[in-house]
């Protein structure tokens, strides 16, 4: 399927996109950003002379996931919750616990995250295991003592959503709906999270290419929501014997590139050992990341799930140095 | 999570597994199948001495999805549906268009299904597309079109079943759920259709691992369902220049030892092109595939999806016909 | 770079061969084959008047490994050793033990091999392992001992090659050298093998694209010997558990339709595990294959290596009898 | 395989050194360094009580490259050539074009490399490429450019040696072998490195395990020299659409924890495209790279090889500068 974006010189831009959509929009899909029209399946020809010559720029060389393209939306989204920014030169912290376990617990860690920085508590209340004899999460409850961590301490939340029908639910209590790497193509899920007005952190699927990542923000930005942003969280490749996944360093610039939303680095997911996970989010920081998500746990022995790859807490504080350290050493080359 | 299976010797085994399940459901789960009793998280020391002299065998290395492994189930599983049985000793062939997209097409698509010796009709009525700005599927009209082309022909069907809410619509019109390879690990989704009695086909994630496969089946089985077939549709690998992915034969006889669910090879994902689907059905069924699933179109140039990968009509017979001869030749080694 | 095939109308093909030749090789490499001239670099507005008059085809679009490509050559290549017919509609079968273990356990193997039908015979008198402490092969003696049971019984000889300073030796004892997966790029090794006469049988390496593998032939071709056949012997994947590698059964109508030279099955290698085996050997030849390399031995626990993997000899002559079922069934769609 | 690592109490280590070489070497490989003995294919029973009085710690869960195991060796390897240190704390840039392409070429590329603080000039006289009709490299012409260039501006030679035979070619010329990714696995070209004193930088092959190139050192390490570097220059995975490998940022962490040898970051091969080698020289510093080897020309789209991934002169110093500022935060920590 062909996409054009037309780049409109910049008097009279709103006269000219009504015009162009008055003209396209009964057969087309047509998306409107600031003075650019981008319309599905319509050619350069299809333009009248008065459209073309309120052109400054025709471009027809466009991916399918045409709003998650910089061609068609140039410049950083910028995605504000209560508590963060997120997005452009901002620097977003998130660290958690991989799964809800207590109000007590919680609140623990959302001590540790406050303390070292985060604006973001991160927790699961629905947890996505391969198994489905492993504990599966708090559920409800679990929810409702990740808000009260986050606001006890003035953080944002951010929590998985795993199925359309739970969104309603989650999004009571969360500032950002993560979608975990499972569900980056459960498209029904997309789809329902794209009705929302809730900023969404979409997962990269452990396979999926950095087109598929694209189309799949392209399944929420079609229902209208636009504040997206993407984890990098660890690959599937050929050897997993020492780390859990291959965090694609890559993949960071690669994006940015490409698309205006923020991207966040995963250390943990990809690591999956306490030990690689300081490294890697140097590594995501230095490649340019806009942020991190991090898992914490004070006794990671006995968690309930992904022990083995929780900081404790005087690792995650040091880590948090030395990312600030990185970054501030970077900035100096903005 | 360590899980125990006894193997009791045939004499009283009902008595022995009602005490079994006395003793240990109230805190472990239990699953029965025959004379065997599998207990999650107990150890062989947890057995009472009559428990223990009643038992021919206990084993205990046993993998996590514990019902789906020949461990706990050592027969064949044999799905029976109103035209097909499926496993076995059996061959199911599977045909169709990849989406439904009109009563008449699908109506002539089911007939050449059933000339060349199909049982089962294939077609999308929803569709998992890539980007959200594809052809969706027909929705609820498409299952009405494809179980009238099917029950026309004397046919069951099989259709994909996108998300949980859909699971009641789609039970209505289907004989075999489709689970599709983007939501293998659609959790919620599986649990859905492990609460009905309907067959459910689990295709293979892009990169699911074996015990990924197994594990996914778990979640079905876990809600009671145990109509589970696996299909092998091609995993991701590091070249799809000329392929779409990589069909991956050497996994059908390895799923074939581990598990009892009937294994069926999809040769039309994995091929991407015409050209190839048939030496990949062929590859398949040698291999000792229970069934193909495959796409035909009548005017691939025009199909609203998957088009490059369908096989005409005289195609597939033509196929079918090799696939039967290989089929025979290999039979005679029973 | 840019190819260029000129096929030239029948007649007088040798005088337009010479003045092509005349006016493009002392700047560009000039490829023939019967009535098809390839031109590196060459562009259809290059040729004079006279040239454009006389070609019947100007084909543009090809691939850099021009002398491997059907466009070039386009009926099948056929490789005759002494006791052997490799390509086309032939079927050859190839089996021996991993290494050479010794004069009399070699003849032995040599038997089984012949006894069921096979007209080569494999062993590894270099081996290349993954640790440098492991059996590396009894080298010379090692080929004295292969080729003595070849003869014996009237087999043809294929043992790896394994640096190009080995050569000339191992030539000496062997009808067919085999070059390894992990050389699949050691274009020294390439080169020097490009040089002989000697059939080569090149193992697709462990992540080697179709145009990798195609564009290793050409370092052959390129040195005048064409007597190349390829073999699939299982790729890297994400899953290596139950399998060593996962066999690409796809690559074998993959590879057929590009390029002329027999592609050869080597089930072992991909299976890793001697269940897998026949399973594989069964796709492979199901999906196409001019042949297979099989390992066998008649006491794989005590193997200097790959036990796992090798078939003995009643394994052996099973696989075979299917395997000739197989052949015998499709046989009669040709 | 099984090896045993006796770690000797201080006192009178050479002593017991002497006893344990005498009692095993005969049958079996015995290698020393400092007060640890390795045995292959020998039990802790195998010890007579006073090798065992003598013994602080017998480790037996040793890898098979047990020379390269932090077990054996547990300090960093510093690797010292003319011009640089090599491992531990220190930090080498090495940066020259991806091709030796003329006397001056190289000259100017020399300075480049030495301004912005490269103590390491690279250069490829000996080019593994993809087809045989690509440049193949100037051979030894190139080597006496690029040996003049580095000595004109008191830099260290690195330089690819592509086969065996060419050993002592190289070895006049450079301060450090490069060993490509296609041939890591060329056991015979290993074994002729490993025979010299001349250090060795081995590049990660697109498809080896960690276990694979820790293996693919000890084939050169069994051969006396133990000068060796690792490079990690990406993988092959299943998206190369963006970036011409996958940049494994986690291996550099998890080979510094295994072996002793240092890690190299080759960003270039990694990206394949310019403006993606600065992130990736980053996050690879950020990961605790050793050093950096970096592809430079100051004409990249009329390079010779690989123009698209060379940094141009001021690209390349604004690198260095990020990368410094980097190296700089984080040695605070140290």
């Amino acid at each position: 399927m062909i996409v054009m974006i037309i780049v409109l010189k910049n008097e009279n831009a709103q006269l000219m996109i009504n015009k162009l959509e008055k003209h396209f929009a009964s057969d087309h899909q047509v998306f409107v950003h600031n003075n650019r029209v981008a319309i599905q399946g319509a050619h350069p020809a299809d333009l009248t002379d008065e459209e073309r010559a309120q052109a400054s720029q025709i471009i027809t060389d466009v991916p399918k996931a045409v709003q998650a393209s910089r061609l068609f939306h140039p410049e950083d989204t910028i995605i504000k919750t209560p508590h963060s920014v997120i997005g452009g030169d901002h620097f977003t912290l998130m660290a958690g616990p991989c799964s809800v376990e207590s109000a007590e617990h919680v609140m623990k860690m959302a001590k540790v995250a406050k303390d070292a920085g985060a604006t973001v508590l991160r927790g699961g209340a629905f947890k996505p295991r391969t198994s489905p004899y492993s504990f599966q999460g708090l559920g409800k409850e679990g929810l409702v003592d990740l808000r009260k961590a986050a606001d006890h301490f003035g953080l944002d939340v951010i929590t998985e959503v795993m199925d359309d029908e739970h969104v309603p639910l989650v999004e009571q209590f969360t500032d950002i709906f993560q979608i975990g790497a499972r569900n980056m193509q459960n498209f029904s899920l997309l789809k329902a999270v794209g009705k929302t007005q809730t900023p969404v952190m979409l997962k990269r699927g452990m396979s999926a290419t950095v087109d598929d990542v694209l189309n799949a923000t392209e399944y929420i930005a079609a229902g209208g929501n636009h504040q997206i942003m993407i984890a990098e969280r660890g690959i599937r490749t050929f050897d997993n014997k020492y780390t859990r996944n291959t965090f694609d360093a890559g993949v960071i610039p690669v994006l940015q590139k490409l698309t205006h939303y923020p991207v966040i680095a995963d250390p943990s997911h990809a690591a999956g050992h306490t030990e690689f996970v300081t490294p890697l989010a140097l590594a995501g920081t230095a490649a340019g990341a806009s942020g991190l998500i991090v898992e914490i746990h004070d006794d990671p022995a006995h968690a309930l799930s992904d022990g083995p790859q929780a900081l404790q807490p005087d690792q995650f504080k040091t880590m948090v140095k030395k990312v600030n350290a990185v970054r501030k050493a970077l900035q100096a080359f903005n």
